[in-house]
Parts: C-alpha cells; sequence; structure tokens
C-alpha cells in the first residue's frame, strides 16, 4: 500500500488515485484518510502534492515520499532534520511548458506588449524601434532542468542568453555565470531577467533593493518561481522610480493573490494565476509509476533533493 | 544618376540619401526635388518609398524601380500597364522581424495573455487549462518569403503548423494547402490564422464573413500584412458574436488609425501601430545597393513583381 497524502480538493484527488493506481496496477495507492492504523507500519513509500508534514511522522518506516509537483519547499523545511528522502518530480513535460512560458513573456517584453497595450488604452499610434533578440540580453537566475530548457529555447530564437547558479555549470551557447561574482556580472547586463530558482533559506528574498539596482536601468524581470524569492516593497520601489520597466510576476507569496493587494492595479506589472508551468496529471504520473516500479525492482530510491540545498 | 523617389518627411529621406550613398559611392542618389529637367532623360533607374507614381512619368527611359519597401501594391496598382519593372524588398532582415512578430504575437494567443490581462483588470485569479503547442494549430495565409520563415519558426516551437498559398507548394514540416478546396480545408483547422497575403486585386477584402465563418469556433487571427484584405465590419460581427475569439491587428485601410475609430476599444481586438515587421535602413540598403551594382555589373534586372498577380 501506498498512501496519497496531500491537500488537494476531493475531485482533485479522485483523478490523481484514479491515474495513478491506472499506471501502477500492481500497487494499491489510497488516499490518506483510508489508510488504517495497522497498515501505517508497513508503509515505506508514499506519493505526496504539498502534505500537511505532521501526517507523515504516522509513518514510521517511511523512507522516502516522491512528490506530484516540482516545488517542495515546504517537505524541505519540515523534514530538514528527518531522514525520509524527498523526491521531486522531473518532467519533460512541465520543462517544456515553462521554457514555453518563459520565451512567451520574454517575447511579451522584447516586443513591447505592454506598451502598445497601454497606447491602446489611449488611442495612441506611435512606434518604438525594434531591438534585435540577438542584442537583447536576457539573464536566467537558476540554471536546474528548467533554467536550461529555457535558456536552450530563447537561444533557439536569437536571444543573447545568460545564466546564473550558485556552482559553476557549462552550458552549449549559454553564457554561464556562478557564485557572489558571477551573479553581479550577469545582473549588470540583463535587460531581463527571469528568475527560475528553488525556494530554499539562501534564495528566500533574494531578489531585493540591492540584486535589482545592479539590473541596467529600464530592465524587466520576470518570476515564474516562487513569490517568496522576490521582496515586493523592493519591487514596486524600483518600478515606481522607474528603474525597472515591468515586472511579470506569475507567483506570490500568498496564493491566490488577494483582490486588495495593490500589485493587481499596477500599470507596469503583468499578473498571472501561476499558470506558466502547470502539473500536467498524465505525464506527472508516468513519471512517478516509472520510478516506483524501479524502486520494486531494484531497491533504488530515485535522485532525491538534497537536505543541505534545499533543491 | 538615381533619383529616390518617396513620399517621406524630409529628415528621413535625409537617412536614406546617406545610407544609400553610402553603400553606392560610384552612384549619385539623389532626391527627386533634386533632379534637374535636363537630367531625366538619362535615368534609366530609380529607388522608390511609396512614391507619388505620376512622377515616375516624367522619367521618360525609366526601365525598373527598386522599392525600399516589401509592400507595393500602390505601385502595381499605378503601374499595372506600364512597362516599368517593380522590383521589391526581399530582406532576411525584415523577414527575421516578421517571424519573431508571428511567434511573439502566436505565443500570445496560444497562452491566454490577452484572458488574463482581462482578469488582472478585475482582480480574477483563474487558471485555465494549458493547449500543448502541438495540439495549436496555426494556419498561415500566404507561403511567400515572410510566410515560409514564419511557418519555419513556429514548427521549431513546436505548433501544428499549416499553410495556404494561391499555387500549390512543397515545404518540410509544415501542411501545405492551395487554391479554393485547399483554403476551405485548411480554414476548418486553424485556431489562429495568421495572415501574410500581399494586397492585391484578388486579396482585397478577402477576410470577410465568409471566410472567417469557416475558421472552427473560438478561433483567432492576426493579421500583418495589410489592412484592406480584411474587411473590418465582418470582423467586428464575428468577435461581437463571441465565434471570434481575438484578432491581432498590425495594419489598417488608414494608418495612423484615427483616435476616433471604435476597433482601438474594442475588448478582443489588440491594436498594434504597424511594427510587426519594420524597415532596417541598413539592411535594406545593403539589400538595395547589391541589387544595384549587379545591375551595372550584368545589365540584369532583379527578379520583378508579377503584373498578372501583383507580387
Amino acid at each position: 500500500m501506498i498512501p496519497f497524502i496531500n491537500q488537494l480538493p476531493k475531485h482533485e484527488e479522485i483523478i490523481w488515485l484514479a491515474v495513478l493506481n491506472q499506471r501502477l496496477p500492481d500497487e494499491n495507492i489510497v488516499s490518506y484518510s483510508e489508510v488504517k492504523l495497522a497498515d501505517k507500519k508497513s508503509v515505506k513509500l508514499a506519493i505526496v502534492a504539498n502534505p500537511d508534514t505532521d501526517l507523515l511522522a504516522e509513518f514510521e518506516h517511511l523512507t522516502w515520499v516522491h512528490s506530484v509537483w516540482a516545488g517542495v519547499e515546504h517537505l524541505m523545511k519540515s523534514l530538514a532534520d528527518s531522514p525520509i528522502e524527498v523526491v521531486r518530480l522531473i518532467d519533460p513535460t512541465l520543462s517544456n511548458a515553462m521554457s514555453e512560458a518563459v520565451l512567451a513573456w520574454s517575447l511579451y517584453l522584447h516586443r513591447d506588449m505592454p506598451r502598445y497595450a497601454m497606447q491602446q488604452q489611449n488611442q495612441h499610434w506611435l512606434q518604438h524601434q525594434l531591438v534585435p533578440a540577438s542584442e537583447r540580453r536576457i539573464g536566467i537566475l537558476g540554471l536546474g532542468e528548467l533554467g536550461q530548457v529555457s535558456a536552450a529555447q530563447l537561444q533557439k530564437n536569437g536571444f543573447n542568453v545568460m545564466g546564473w547558479s550558485r556552482t559553476a555549470k557549462k552550458i552549449a551557447n549559454i553564457s554561464c555565470f556562478s557564485g557572489e561574482q558571477g551573479l553581479a556580472e550577469m545582473l549588470a547586463q540583463s535587460d531581463i531577467l527571469v528568475c527560475l530558482l528553488p525556494l530554499t533559506q539562501a534564495t528566500r528574498g533574494m531578489l531585493n533593493k540591492n540584486l535589482l539596482t545592479q539590473l541596467p536601468q529600464s530592465s524587466a524581470i520576470i518570476n515564474f518561481a516562487r513569490g517568496g524569492i522576490i521582496n515586493t516593497d523592493d519591487l514596486l520601489a524600483a518600478l515606481n522610480s522607474n528603474y525597472l520597466s515591468h515586472a511579470v510576476l506569475d507567483v506570490f507569496e500568498h496564493e491566490p493573490l488577494t483582490a486588495d493587494s495593490e500589485l493587481w492595479q499596477h500599470p507596469d506589472i503583468t499578473i498571472l494565476p501561476h499558470i506558466s508551468a502547470p502539473t500536467n496529471i498524465n505525464s506527472a504520473c508516468d513519471i512517478v509509476a516509472k520510478n516506483i516500479l524501479n524502486f520494486r525492482a531494484t531497491g533504488l530510491i530515485p535522485k532525491a533533493v538534497s537536505k543541505v540545498n534545499g533543491y
């Protein structure tokens, strides 16, 4: 038996359970609420979607959990001192959706769509000079799976692409930067900064005044990672002083963004309801199933998230 | 001497003349207004930018004109019965700008940007299902230079791309349609219809009620060609009845679009001020220079626009 521990609405949990059991016909995957006390001791593995982590402690022989989501910051925080390993979802379908979103909203900024939308509201006909994509420098924060695929898609479409990661990486056709010094170098050249970092202790509030003011004047940012990485007050200050030209925000500290948030009406902010890379249940369940089948066959836990780095 | 016959503002004419003369140091390219009567007889070739075509008749030995623009519908109309050949600009820089625009605004529609912008205005947080690019069918009207490059860029980014041309063409990875029957077949499958046709007698008003209602319900259109190709009343009727979901319009019968046009405020129309593929003076002058140098060396006029088809 494999419990599915989640905080999803019931109708979503039912779909996940149906697809998971269909993909793993030899397993018995059940809702947490259906697991009997006597059975808990036998559980070694759970499937999770942003679970209440207190519930995990009820399974004394639990050794690892497979998240059906890519973002696992809550789990990592709660399980920092626990021996339970956390496997996050690495799904090419998700990576493709993300790289498409990075390209789409980079083009949105590159081709001046926010400015032309405002002109339309004012019945104002005015052409702005087109910058060739090869002269548009896009810096990507985070060169994990999502960052690498996004960088490649931007590069394929003619942009001048840079990427930053904590530890040094080498990627074809991408200027790679790392560490503190590398961060400053990349920021100084980024006309568009795309945040794809995981939310960890090191990245919480990282996009603050100090970082944003290292960007060239009139640059723009895209946050498709987690709301907690941006200091919202510092972002608003940078936009209101016209230091930054625009921000595309898909993620927020509290979601849904409440109707009274001042972000909604800001003329230089594009608000998206966390849609850059939605989970695809079918492809997610394919990957979870493959990992669990391999575990049953070999006893090997898939590559887990580092308890030290949080990603 | 080569006259530059145009209706550009003086400050723009000065830039064109400077760049043209810099690229062709052995020629003497002068403003039409500077050409003396006695010199007109010797002129065989003119460079033009949407000229007053009456002026062309003053050059009795003129055999061909080189347009610095791609769109030559006014010239073709006036010179239909004239022996003067019209060479239009075919510039890869322009084609690249256009294919980037086709990709950018296709992604704009594909990723629901108009809908999310409207939700932002209403502080409304709602996610819509993401359609994979491979299931988004984009039909391109016109498979000339611009259409072919645009189709390739959409295809490279995962879209399901089709194209239509008057006469049959074969292009790798693109489903090609032609003729009346082919047009109906492509329209019936186009979630997004991109118009890149030249404006000719055959295409004026072509995007009318009959054509638009052959598209699937909720499809969207992009017009990056010429305003005269769309019947605006029929488009508005299709949008107002919610048959079509959205229209991105970069070109209009009269430009600039006047402030009193009802198009500006339509919630399902995105108005752009003719910016999809702006002329790049440097690359345009490179191409005009190359064609003229070749003409001087060989006596061969570059491939001209057909007087029969208008393209």
